[in-house]
């Protein structure tokens, strides 16, 4: 671990509570103004685009990386306008704040509102994918938060002339470019400052691998939203449509095997599992896909090979399926429960009893009847954006988008009442 | 700090885990016996009256403590019956799971639906006030939630006791008793690992003093609900009704002087300070408070003593009251923004606008208009019971009740739809 640098916690400390300033008036802007920085901040970005895209291609050509981290790395003229759309899309959505949640009446004659706010400042820490802090940062204007970006360390000047367009988009509207900020440098001490920075961060939310995700998550003081993996289930009940089966798996195992929302275990009723297990593995194994599975699978079909108890813990992110044939529901359930990572679990299935039971016995945050786990993704959700996925229970669960990125406060309204 | 014991930490964690698997149960439980055990519970406390009177009697009677905490330890037939009581006012209370919060349709057909859901299960750390259990573990059942007890040792017993109750009447019901459950012994370990029991405990909830809160909330590693400090205003707006404020500011201030929700500091707005604080001073001197306050307040009255800054940010939780004439509505937000606590403030106006203004420009929990701070609580918000109140911004904020213990899963029915 590195050694705490009072200068850097200095240096954050006092970024955060500029942010935390910011975003307190950027907390009581109207939306249309709101809205307009995020026009502003498209344009600026579509400006720069000469400027960023050299950057980047500086950047780009210095790292000592695989191809792979390259490319992710890597910024185009398609993908800069794709972020430029993405916050043009952001400021056509709702106003996720001032909305009121709930009121009522007490007999005392007071009356109760809930009302969404802020959140306050968020902490973006996220890999070398600059597009990630764009999106970000359009999400945080949108719902009235600050944010301080924190972007791997290979792309942080490709970073920071973003950024300078998300503030000129601010600075165009008329307000305080400081509700977005990032560290002046790329000292990896900056992201231990920000993952303790109590009182002045309210939220940190990671974007990247597993052992990033991991890392923050144990170090954190402050909350953290976050998927460390997405072991999704498709799970083939008795009464599945063979042909929806066949289809939704394709879809959720192949569509993109990178994905959190991909599926990496099969689950199957063994009452149909002879019958329908063959064609299963033959439609994806014309993808590429290969096999791992229980014994009553290798039973099957000749082209699984038996799985470890430690290859049904594997969020695979490749072209791997894991296959359990079950006896029925419970054993499915209970496979779910103790392997999962309670993402998102689907049940195939046509019998209106039996979705309902899975339903309510698995602990996931997303639960899906007849459709592909790939489908767990904000923009899918109607969310218009989203900044991440989260798989805990406080807060926010499954994708956060706009209104996952709101509090409330009440509001009470009386006219002299006391407490007796 | 206590060095770390790897027994202890498996006796939590172990115990946590039992609890888990018992709540996940719980959660699958129909709201009527639910309620059936909460019933139950309230029966078995009565039972058992003359037994826990006796243990907690031992305890107070071996507690070398000051008189007032005695008074907090102890239990009589009366506090007993309240307890009794407070669990079947919970088993009144509307189910809190299961509600659908939202639902919506995507052009492609897929259905959504937000429905709530139990958090898991609560780590609960309290002093030695017993009664807290009992109301935290009516709460968790309620909710569908497990709970892992640690109260203070000097009752350790006593909190013993009462968690064999609350276990019989899950038994009574048919239900698994392990989702209560409390370590062994009043070790002070068991503390630490309940904060760092990620992923089998999902929120702490820590109830007493200052320093145990600020304690958890900077060794936690599981999320936390809770607030240090109930620092909050009574602001007195030039246009407020003076009948109004007079009896209001006696009961935000006076009423119970050592609750969370008791005005400490009083702005009042120059205009009217110099006809309306003398009044105001001698209502409050009457009932033995004493003031200090910034130079426009001691000029005002002599009663009043120079302040210093320190004393702006004092909770002082007796009769002591900080008084700040201010210049304006601006000069009273940005009192209450450098040294509120994020709890809970009052505006008394009759001016519709100035309120609307205030509201939204407070960064607290709770605002009210024309009332008592001293109704910020559970009971008074009509939530029936209270586990706490949190000022965080993340999940909940202001009082904590069942509906605040749960968290949402989203349900997506398909037809077999697939992500294109």
């Amino acid at each position: 671990m590195v050694s705490v640098s009072s200068n850097s916690v200095q240096t954050i400390t006092e970024l955060a509570q500029k942010v935390r300033d910011a975003a307190y008036q950027l907390a009581r802007t109207d939306i249309q103004q709101r809205n307009q920085a995020l026009r502003c901040a498209a344009k600026a970005l579509r400006a720069a685009e000469t400027e960023i895209l050299m950057v980047n291609a500086n950047e780009v050509a210095k790292a000592d990386v695989s191809a792979a981290f390259k490319d992710r790395m890597t910024l185009t003229h398609e993908r800069l306008e794709a972020m430029a759309k993405g916050l043009e899309n952001i400021a056509e959505l709702p106003d996720p704040l001032g909305k009121e949640l709930a009121s009522w009446d007490r007999p005392n004659g007071l009356h109760f509102k809930r009302v969404s706010v802020p959140l306050g400042v968020v902490g973006m820490i996220y890999e070398s994918r600059p597009n990630v802090g764009a999106d970000a940062v359009g999400i945080c204007i949108k719902s009235g938060n600050g944010i301080v970006l924190r972007g791997g360390s290979e792309t942080h000047l490709t970073s920071m002339a973003i950024h300078k367009a998300m503030q000129q988009g601010l600075i165009d509207t008329g307000l305080n470019p400081d509700s977005v900020a990032m560290p002046p440098d790329s000292n990896r001490q900056h992201v231990m400052d920000m993952l303790h920075a109590v009182g002045v961060i309210d939220v940190i939310i990671p974007r990247g691998g597993y052992s990033l995700i991991k890392f923050v998550q144990q170090e954190a003081r402050v909350p953290v939203l976050a998927h460390a993996a997405g072991l999704c289930h498709t799970y083939i009940h008795e009464k599945a449509d063979f042909d929806k089966a066949r289809s939704v798996l394709v879809n959720a195992k192949m569509r993109r095997t990178g994905i959190c929302g991909a599926t990496e275990t099969l689950l199957i009723d063994q009452a149909i599992a002879g019958e329908l297990l063959p064609i299963l593995v033959s439609d994806l194994q014309k993808l590429g896909c290969r096999f791992v599975g229980n014994q009553a699978a290798c039973k099957i079909s000749q082209k699984i090979e038996r799985a470890s108890d430690e290859d049904f813990a594997t969020e695979w992110l490749d072209a791997v399926l894991s296959v359990a044939v079950v006896k029925d529901i419970d054993e499915a359930i209970h496979h779910i429960v103790k392997y999962g990572s309670g993402h998102t679990e689907a049940i195939l299935s046509e019998d209106d009893k039996s979705v309902r039971y899975f339903m309510d016995s698995v602990p996931s945050a997303v639960v899906m009847r007849n459709t592909s786990t790939q489908f767990c993704d904000g923009g899918e959700f109607g969310f218009g954006a989203e900044i991440g996925i989260a798989t805990g229970r406080l807060h926010a669960r499954g994708p956060v988008g706009i209104e996952q990125l709101t509090s409330y406060r009440y509001e009470v309204y009386g006219d002299g009442q006391v407490r007796a």
